[in-house]
């Protein structure tokens, strides 16, 4: 046993974990910096459906942070926290050593959720983890033989691995217990579109289902398939759960920290501890709030991680008041052959739920123009403002190659808290390869508008 | 001669006057529009360069607005109106019609600006025109039998004419009267890499020269070469001038309207006429005012004729404060191959000229993740900021197919008048095909944000 002495103490060495260390290593030069993480290898966690087809293996680069930690001078140990102290500000490794710290990042991620189905254990039922051997023996052992995935859960993960297997030929199944897939991050006028390219390419989608049992093969230690909720079997020799992720939170639960319904941490605008000023958490493991309704909510996103953990760098020893976390927008972009679909803030069917009176605005064009330039790609761009002040709520865009980027726009416009009155009057650059001829924000923008004024009595 | 009666009167037919016309339409129902161009036809004037290579002509789509004029019950008269009655509310057309309106826009745009260089009445001498019949003119009868051309200007037109007429076949010549071709928009970081790309495609680059002379051939009404300062000859079958655009100052001269330096009417933050509260003036020919410095400056784009023209039209009838001009942040994308380069603001040149201390931050990555992923391109941001309040004065983006949608990024960030601290504390999507794995503009924040730190004595 050793006693080790750090000055900032990061636990997880995620998207949340890397960029608090960078950052705090960029802002507090002179602090001694640890990070303590389970694996020698790391992956991009959103990088992962790809392996297994476009990418076709798992290479070294993807593998992001140990150089880049060495050159900041961040200290890595390789090895597991059991225990943190938060009153004698220790943590305890599992090979007893103990490492003493002012500051403490807790960025211990989630790991997928498996409910409870009958048959979970056998053989050639798996989930998407961040961890690099789970995922090298996934690629190596169980994709090169299956034939027949039932992937169940229709979200991002499950729709986008859906299209990458179905390159090697495999036959899949997705089940989804709502209505359609994608439906709590997009409105239907995305996700039906996204559901039809999916069954053109053969991939066979059962919404309001759900599993009921995995069962087994002839060999009783594999999977033969599943069962469906009223019945219905689908033989399968491999099984994705990809129903989402839960916040590892065992560390902070057995410390006594304050945890929100689902086992988040609960943190402050600066990402720390509502407990100890001095823990701050960032991540999946920490509590998200809503960016409008400061309600519990929000996306667990790698990018939305990073962005926590440089806003914990950036205040890790005195508070920037500008530099703050606002609450969740849920910036996402995903994609499917060449259709991509992206969002920020929050769709039509969420903004009602959550009690807004909404107008919505809409537009259609292509990203290049006139119509005859090679290349080109239609967008459609959705966009969710409330009713009378015309603040911007959300935004869904469905594209091409810059529908990542279209969304990040709306994203920045929602965290500008913008109303469309502004969005209108904003200057955009056209270009006949590059954009659509009328910017997609501004015209739905203007669309939206038009409601607003045919809904009042008179304008003057 | 006819008396006709409308309640908004448009002179021009380009993205200012069409956008006018339109949101007038949307805004303010009920009233009677009427527009006067004098074409039949118009052009997407930045879709020009693409007809001569990439589309292989022109075609009908490429005319736009007017099927959309009529849906909207918009008026439209082909003429030319030769003079405006402030007083009387009266426009005169060339055939001796009048028109009284209620409020009047004028939006005549602006024509290439030709220099005194002898010889350039010679036939095989051009211009880019958004004029339909010159440009078809120009596609039938001097394009296909060109050999070697000569163009005089390096700026947008210049560079994308060059690479397109090159793909024909064509030896071309740019001569540049700067240091750099496209220095009045980029730093030199994003300018050489656009600079090699061209010599690499064998299009010859003459910088710090200009054209003395343009030269007859053996048929003394023809084109021969041109001579360049110093005395240089290059022989040449066409000369293209691409040197700028002058706004179309004529009507509003005569009718008394004050004018800025070079021409264009001067008007507020609503676009009205300083003169005449019913008179608007919108796009090229409309003076713009730098938005950082509200001295006279902006550059004369046709997103930016669309942005004020949307801004007239709201603010017809009576005004609408949030919906005003904040000065023009000049939003632009190029391309050439598949470089392309994209600017909002201002260049750390254009910032220091204008009086300002600033900082630059940088950040170079690819636009998909990880490196292997098909089709991923290199991606360089570059930021300018205040030195000390670290206000985003301006970014240029050199990269792949979301360049032109980063730089409206930039835009709309500048147009929230957004510092370093709140951009690094943004949310923004991830996703392997569509953006990089950590955002280019956030990295750039990040870089400055660390300089800043550096330049100061203390942090605490």
């Amino acid at each position: 046993m050793k006693n080790i002495s750090t000055d900032v103490l990061i636990i997880g060495g995620g998207p949340g974990g890397l960029l608090a260390g960078i950052t705090t290593a960029q802002y507090w030069p002179g602090k001694k910096i640890t990070m303590v993480r389970m694996e020698k290898n790391a992956l991009v966690p959103c990088g992962i459906p790809y392996i297994f087809g476009t990418l076709g293996g798992l290479e070294k680069d993807m593998l992001p942070g140990t150089e880049q930690l060495h050159a900041m001078g961040i200290k890595l140990i390789i090895g597991r926290v059991t225990a943190i102290k938060p009153q004698e500000r220790v943590a305890i490794l599992d090979n007893g050593d103990h490492i003493s710290y002012e500051r403490l990042v807790l960025s211990t991620g989630s790991e997928p959720f498996v409910p409870p189905i009958p048959g979970r254990n056998l053989e050639g039922v798996f989930t998407i983890h961040k961890n690099y051997s789970y995922q090298n023996k996934l690629f190596r052992e169980i994709i090169p033989g299956m034939k027949k995935l039932v992937i169940i859960g229709g979200g991002f993960i499950g729709v986008e691995f859906a299209e990458e297997i179905e390159k090697r030929g495999v036959e899949v199944h997705i089940v989804e217990k709502m209505d359609h897939l994608l439906a709590t991050v997009f409105d239907r006028e995305i996700y039906l579109p996204v559901e039809e390219y999916l069954a053109d390419r053969n991939i066979h989608i059962h919404c309001r289902s759900s599993v009921e049992t995995i069962l087994p093969a002839d060999d009783p230690t594999k999977v033969g398939g599943v069962q469906l909720m009223g019945g219905e079997i689908i033989g399968a020799d491999a099984v994705l759960i990809a129903i989402g992720v839960r916040p590892r939170k065992e560390l902070a639960q057995e410390a006594g920290l304050r945890l929100g319904r689902r086992g988040a941490v609960l943190v402050d605008g600066f990402q720390r501890t509502l407990d100890y000023l001095n823990i701050f958490s960032v991540g999946d493991c920490a509590q998200k709030q809503d960016f409008f309704t400061r309600r519990e909510g929000g996306a667990l996103l790698a990018s939305q991680a990073a962005a926590e953990g440089r806003i914990a760098g950036m205040n890790m020893y005195s508070l920037q008041l500008l530099r703050q976390n606002g609450g969740s927008v849920a910036v996402y972009a995903g994609m499917v052959g060449d259709l991509a679909f992206g969002a920020a803030g929050m769709t039509a069917t969420q903004a009602r739920q959550a009690g807004f009176s909404i107008l919505v605005g809409e537009a259609r064009s292509l990203d290049h123009y006139p119509p005859a330039m090679p290349g080109s790609h239609e967008v459609y761009c959705r966009l969710v403002f409330t009713r009378e002040s015309m603040r911007l709520l959300g935004g869904q865009i469905l594209g091409g190659a810059t529908t990542g980027e279209l969304a990040n726009e709306i994203g920045f416009l929602i965290q500008n808290r913008v109303t469309a009155a502004e969005i209108a009057g904003f200057q955009t650059c056209m270009h006949p390869r590059l954009t659509a001829s009328a910017h997609p924000i501004t015209e739905a923008t203007g669309s939206a508008l038009q409601q607003h004024l045919h809904t009042r009595a008179t304008f003057h």
